[in-house]
């Protein structure tokens, strides 16, 4: 059995919901943790792109060391994710909504819908996982799946039961917070074949 | 034909070298453009990872105005450069050498020479952009190739020479200044008819 790279043993699936350890764990360091997970366990090379900003100013306190004084956050033209799963490039964004009905398509850039988009046409797995905070619910929802709604509906935001109907489940456990490539592995066993 | 995003047109390939409007140009950049000619193109979706730095204090100048004013540089787990070309996961790292005889093994992290080896284990397409600058040459060679050198060597740093022998020239245009791809195509011909 495989153990957590920091030596935490599995905790029993069932203790999944609202467990204390849990609490105030958010989705991206959730992901994270997965994705740290699948990584020593060789499944899989997926990491977090860092946060892109603007440097205007660098100081050295100190000889051989920089400290960044001013910088801004950018808009990121690409997906927060991606890396290599079976052979496959893989490319996925992650969401929390807040509110309990729906979620709120302004919270996709545009530039990351057309990428997704993008590397679905190049031959990507792409997806997204939103997680509906107060239900502590997180779905895979395919990528294209997802823009071909947001470019038909003509509203504003994608209600919660679309992704009851169009997503999956995503299962937690402890030591894979957000075992997406269960999820992969089922969804996209076309793909993956190729 | 296909014009350069910013409407200029490509200038002939043999004002190639040291060319004024080329000086003072460094690779990233060159990089950076070559992969937003092969977006514009549709040729392929390949972008460099934004820079890991550690946040330590943001302010709010103004409402809806974040700034950044203490940040630290962190050391790279992964290379700076991935995407997909023709259903296939790239992933390559790209270095400038100052010296006229070699190149300086330590100018590779540890964890970047263990992520190409990890990438190409599960199916990418990985190498290493290294640009001779005073000879005003660009080499791509192959992960596996040098990490395997890297690792048996016994040196601190790999020979110029070694580079004319292993890797193989880049060709330079005005539109795209690191035509990579072209390499790519070349020399994984086998992987990309997978």
């Amino acid at each position: 059995m495989l153990n957590y790279p920091n030596g935490h043993h599995a905790a029993d699936p069932q203790t999944r919901k609202n467990s204390a350890s849990r609490r105030g764990m958010e989705l991206e360091k959730e992901i994270n943790l997965t994705n740290e997970y699948y990584l020593q366990a060789d499944q899989a090379v997926i990491y977090k792109k860092p946060t892109p900003i603007t440097i205007v100013k660098v100081d050295y306190p100190a000889r051989n060391k920089a400290k960044i004084s001013e910088a801004y956050f950018k808009i990121p033209s690409t997906t927060d994710y991606n890396g290599i799963y079976r052979g496959k490039y893989i490319d996925f964004e992650a969401k929390e909504c807040q509110s309990k009905t729906s979620f709120p398509i302004k919270s996709i850039h545009a530039h990351q819908i057309e990428h997704l988009e993008r590397v679905v046409r190049h031959g990507a797995i792409a997806f997204v996982i939103v997680r509906f905070v107060l239900y502590d619910e997180t779905y895979l929802v395919d990528a294209l799946t997802m823009t071909d709604y947001i470019h038909t509906c003509g509203r504003s935001s994608i209600p919660y039961k679309w992704f009851q109907e169009h997503g999956t489940l995503i299962p937690y456990s402890y030591v894979k917070p957000v075992d997406y490539l269960q999820i992969v592995d089922r969804n996209y066993a076309k793909e993956l074949a190729e």
